[in-house]
């Protein structure tokens, strides 16, 4: 058995840990504990940060702050500061506190669709449609979210063809990218693989990012996959904030220290400077009074 | 970029828990509670276990009842049970004891070989030829660990020459494997194949096994890779037993639970019942008053 590791020389990450990961955590954060934690990943290097999110508080209440974060964060030029719009109010108010980007978030499994956006994935699309009409008419790129390419906490096996077929609208639609979400974690090398063999054989790679979840420890295994089919766009949450909310004590997004310290490693260009963001891990680590959830920034810090 | 995944379709693990994985947790066991954990780990599946080491007493207390551990078990029927041996002395009470198999362990880096076991690579060489000449005399077969293949706690960098160098040696010797450790875990994947490149260039496959440590979380990704190389022997420790010396409060050894929910989600077979082994890693974990370090098993228990 022959093998050479061919990875894309550069990747960007996106940062989703000021909303994926805490909007999964426990203790709510303030307004201005959520600019500090902004503005110093600003000075990470990230060039990508997810800030927060337009839905309902009566169903999200730990983003109910998001219109006072955006407007308050001390803005970087170079970075794009995004925010999670799944309806035209949501993206009303987004434009409105200058969401540099916004995000429309669908699922992979029908169930997963109606218990998390209550509605069918087609209605879903339809939802989306003037959204994002509405934004490129606004100039603001979106990006779109996939929950459950890789299992459903409802239906267990998730087909790649709907991972396909959902991926392949929400592109034929306007979204710049899609970031394909294993949201309960269950991705493995082999199923990750097979899943991108089919994706990458209609879609081009740079339309494509991975957000694994490490609820079983598998996400930098699935990451290396990834990157071994020229994937180079990759979500990931500082210190690992964020649980799972479908197993209570799991862990949930993977760390961002953990892949930074892989893809330096590995000499991949992510314009991140690791060191800074272990500091940012470790603060919000101790604003929440967990624990930190990166090995690399545990490791670091010892 | 079109990348096809290629894997062994049979992994062997070695659990390495009772040993590497005890004799760096801070809490000691009883000769019953080590004889406890290794009877349940019998049970799940598993082929070779480290049962103990046969070291002065005087450097690796936690080790000192592996006399009465190793012959105090419920021996199954192909099942291995091996013990560190480092000298003569280890060897006869090692062989008085009934280990199915016993190891040698030396370095790939000479300061850490000084540090780790007061001699230079070369004398501990000389020091394991009447060891490994003794238990081949008693059909008693022996695996040999190297150290540091990836990266030096006190010199940094270790070339990849010095591997092979050492791994050679201890081939010709009479080793029936050399198991390739990366102590301090600081290996990635474009480390850790470019390793594989060389060592696989003049030495067979089924004559490695990786000791991969997941201090900053790049374990799996690097029997990934190694998976790749068609590398099909791995050390693991249920529940990641054992931190790392060199980073007090960091993660050490690879969680056997981790892996093994990667590989029996590869339809690569491992002989083992990961339910059974995550029981383990919980009861083990209970006992040592720590978390749980295999997420599969947080997870899978929640």
């Amino acid at each position: 058995m022959s093998f050479h590791l061919d990875t894309p020389s550069k990747v960007s990450i996106v940062e989703v840990g000021p909303r994926d990961g805490l909007q999964n955590e426990k203790t709510p954060l303030t307004v201005q504990d959520k600019v500090t934690l902004i503005d110093a990943l600003s000075n990470t290097g990230l060039r990508r940060i997810e800030a927060g999110s337009f839905v309902s508080p009566k169903w999200v209440p730990q983003m109910a702050n998001s219109d006072a974060v955006l407007t308050s964060i001390a803005r970087q030029q170079g970075i794009s500061y995004s925010a999670l719009t799944p309806n035209m109010r949501g993206l009303t108010d987004a434009l409105a506190a200058k969401a540099d980007e916004v995000a429309v978030f669908g699922a992979a499994s029908e169930s997963f669709s109606q218990k998390n956006i209550n509605c069918s994935i087609e209605q879903s699309i339809e939802r989306f449609i003037p959204v994002i009409d509405a934004a490129k008419a606004a100039s603001v790129p979106v990006r779109a979210y996939i929950s459950c390419v890789l299992g459903c906490p409802y239906e267990g096996e998730v087909s790649p063809q709907a991972v396909l077929d959902v991926s392949k609208t929400l592109l034929s639609l306007g979204c710049y990218e899609v970031s394909l979400g294993d949201t309960i974690g269950v991705g493995t090398p082999k199923k990750t693989s097979a899943l991108l063999s089919l994706l990458l054989s209609q879609l081009p790679a740079n339309k494509l990012a991975l957000h694994m979840h490490d609820t079983y420890g598998q996400a930098l295994a699935n990451v290396l996959i990834g990157l071994q089919h020229g994937i180079a766009s990759f979500d990931a949450s500082v210190a690992g904030l964020g649980g799972c909310p479908y197993a209570k004590g799991a862990s949930g997004n993977l760390a961002s220290e953990d892949l930074l310290y892989m893809l330096e490693n590995m000499d991949i260009d992510t314009g991140i400077d690791l060191q800074k963001l272990i500091k940012v891990g470790h603060h919000i680590s101790v604003k929440l009074d967990r624990q930190n959830g990166a090995k690399a920034g545990r490791a670091l810090l010892a």
